[in-house]
C-alpha cells in the first residue's frame, strides 16, 4: 500500500472529492493532525516514510529530499516551483507535477478587482467615510490606463482576456515567447520590460520567480517610471525588491502598489506602514473553485502514478533549467 | 446672452471642452468662487438670474423652481432625478435634460471591483497582513456566487456584459420591462425580487429612487436571505432601509453589504461601525473619463437649446409619473 504526505492547507476541506480518490484507490494518507503546516523539523523527521507528497508552497529542498529515500512522486497544488529543488528531485527520479491550469482566472480576477480598486481610489473613499468626510474623489477607469502586463502565459493571456471586456484599448506584454496570434487576437502589442516601466502606469507581474526574475524590479527600474504608476504583484515576491519599493512608495516616486506574495512570507516588514500599499496574505489563488481543481488535479496525478498510467501535468523539462 | 449656473463640482477641471463650448457659443456661465456646493441659500438668492442650470444631485424643488424665473433648461450631469421636481419643471415648461449613457460601464466596473473585494474577503486579508496574522483566507470567484440584479437597465445590462466575461453563469434579472432578447443573448434569467432575495447570495441594485423603489429592501426581504448574501447599492440611498440593513449586518443576518450611496449624503450614521459594511462616498460614476464624458453631454444640451435644436437626451415623459 503506497504512502501519500499532504503537506498543504486546506485540503478536502470544501470538496471531499479528493479525499475519496485516495481512499478508492487506496492509498494511504497523511495530515499534520494539528491542521496546521507542518514544521521543517516535523517534515525531516516523517518525510523518509513516504511514496508520494501533495505539497503547497513549502520549501523542499536538498536536505528534506536527501531524507525522503521512498519518495517517487511530488505533486504540488499550485503554479510557482520555486519552493522546489527541480534539479535535485529530477537527478533522485521523484517525478514532478503541478497544476497550472486553475489559477489562471482566479487570480486574473483578484488582479481585476485590485485594479479596480486602487485605480478609483476606493480605499481613499472608504477612509473618508469613516472619518466623516465627504470630498469628491475621482479615479480611473480600466479603459483609461495605460496597461503592462510583465509575464504571459496563462494568468497574464486569462488577464488580457478580461481587460478587453471593459474595453481596455492601451494594453503592452511583455515575455521571453509569444504567440503572435494572440497579440493579433486582441490587438495588444509586445514590448521590452523597460518600454513597459517608462510608458505604462498600471503595471502586473505574472512570472514564476527564478534566477533571471529576482530583483526584476529595483530602484533602477522604477526610476524609469512616472509618478501616477500602480504596480501589482500577485506572482512570486522576490520579484519586486521590497525595500527599493518601500522607498519609492514613501516618496511617492510611484502613486501605489498591491501585493499578494512577499520575499519572504509570513511578511513581517514595513510595508504595512504605508498607506499606499495594499497588501493581503497570499491569497490571489485561493477561491473554493479553483482551490478544489487544485486538489482534485494533484490527487488525480498521485493515482495516475501509482497506477502506471500516463501524467497529466508533469512539469515541462524546459523549466528545470530556469 | 444667456446665462448659466453651473452647480455641480468639479466641472471642466480635467477636460476644457465643456468650458470651451460655452465660451465658443457665448453663453456667460457662473460657478460658485468658494470651489464648493452653493448651498442651498445662495442658491436661492441667484436662481433668477440664470436661463440655464447645469446641476449634480442639488435639489432643484418647489421652492428654487419659484424663484427661477428666467429657467428654461436644466441639464443633469448623472442619471438620477430624485432630487428634481420634475412635475413642477415641467408645468413650468423647463426643458429637463440627462446624461444616462455615460455611467453605465463605469458604475459597473466599480460594481465588478466591490462584488470581488467582498467575494474574496480581500478586506479580511488586509487587516489580518497589518495584524501580523497569516491565516489562511478563502472566497469565491464570481462564477460560485448566485447573482441577482434588481433593476435591468443600461447600468444592469452592461453589468452582465462583464459578468458573462467572468463566466457567470447564475445570474437571476428583475425589472418591469425586460427585453426577452437580451435574456436569450446572455443565457440569463427573470425573477422576481422576492425569488432573487431567497435565491441569490450576491445582489446588486441597479433602480432609481421613486415611491416605488424606496424602502424596497426592509427587514421583511432581508428575512428572506440566506446568512451568505452580499447586498452592494451603488445606485439611490433610501433603496435599502439603512435602519434594518444596520441590524441585519449586526447581527451576522447576511454576510456583508457594499454601500456607495445613503437615504442622506453626506451620510453621518452609524453603519460605518460594522466590520462588514464596506462604506464609499457616492464615487461610483467617479472617473475622469465618465465625468469628462457627462459634463460635454450635459453642456451641448445647454448649447443645442439655445441654438433651437432638437434636444438629444430629454428626460423621457415615462419617467414623470414615477
Amino acid at each position: 500500500m503506497k504512502n501519500v504526505l499532504i503537506t498543504t492547507l486546506p485540503f478536502g476541506k470544501y470538496d471531499k472529492s479528493p479525499i475519496n480518490l485516495l481512499k478508492k484507490n487506496n492509498i494511504n494518507y497523511y495530515f499534520n493532525p494539528k491542521k496546521k503546516k507542518f514544521s521543517r523539523k516535523e517534515l525531516l523527521k516523517i518525510i523518509h516514510n513516504y511514496d508520494a507528497i501533495i505539497c503547497g508552497t513549502d520549501k523542499i529542498d536538498g536536505k528534506i529530499i536527501k531524507k525522503a529515500k521512498k519518495l517517487k512522486i511530488l505533486s504540488r497544488i499550485g503554479i510557482g516551483l520555486n519552493n522546489l529543488d527541480l534539479k535535485l528531485l529530477e537527478k533522485n527520479q521523484v517525478k514532478v507535477t503541478y497544476t497550472p491550469e486553475p489559477p489562471a482566472q482566479t487570480v486574473a480576477e483578484y488582479v481585476i478587482g485590485l485594479m479596480i480598486y486602487l485605480l478609483r481610489n476606493i480605499e481613499f473613499s472608504r477612509k473618508n467615510f469613516m472619518m466623516k468626510k465627504w470630498n469628491k474623489i475621482i479615479g480611473k477607469d480600466l479603459k483609461e490606463a495605460k496597461i503592462g502586463i510583465v509575464g504571459f502565459g496563462r494568468i497574464g493571456s486569462e488577464l488580457v482576456r478580461l481587460l478587453k471586456a471593459f474595453k481596455c484599448k492601451d494594453i503592452l506584454v511583455n515575455d521571453v515567447n509569444i504567440d503572435k496570434k494572440i497579440l493579433k487576437k486582441y490587438s495588444i502589442k509586445q514590448a521590452t520590460k523597460n518600454h513597459i516601466f517608462k510608458k505604462c502606469n498600471l503595471i502586473t507581474f505574472h512570472v514564476p520567480l527564478t534566477k533571471f526574475t529576482k530583483n526584476l524590479v529595483t530602484k533602477k527600474e522604477i526610476n524609469l517610471m512616472s509618478n501616477d504608476t500602480i504596480l501589482i504583484n500577485a506572482s512570486r515576491g522576490g520579484i519586486i525588491n521590497e525595500n527599493d519599493l518601500y522607498a519609492a512608495l514613501k516618496n511617492k516616486k510611484i502613486n501605489s502598489a498591491a501585493l499578494d506574495v512577499y520575499s519572504k512570507e509570513p511578511y513581517l516588514g514595513r510595508l504595512k506602514k504605508l498607506k499606499n500599499c495594499h497588501c493581503t496574505t497570499h491569497i490571489a489563488s485561493m477561491s473554493t473553485s479553483c482551490r478544489n481543481k487544485m486538489e482534485i488535479e494533484s490527487t488525480k496525478e498521485v493515482v495516475r502514478f501509482f497506477k502506471g498510467q500516463k501524467l497529466k501535468n508533469e512539469v515541462p523539462a524546459g523549466v528545470y533549467k530556469k
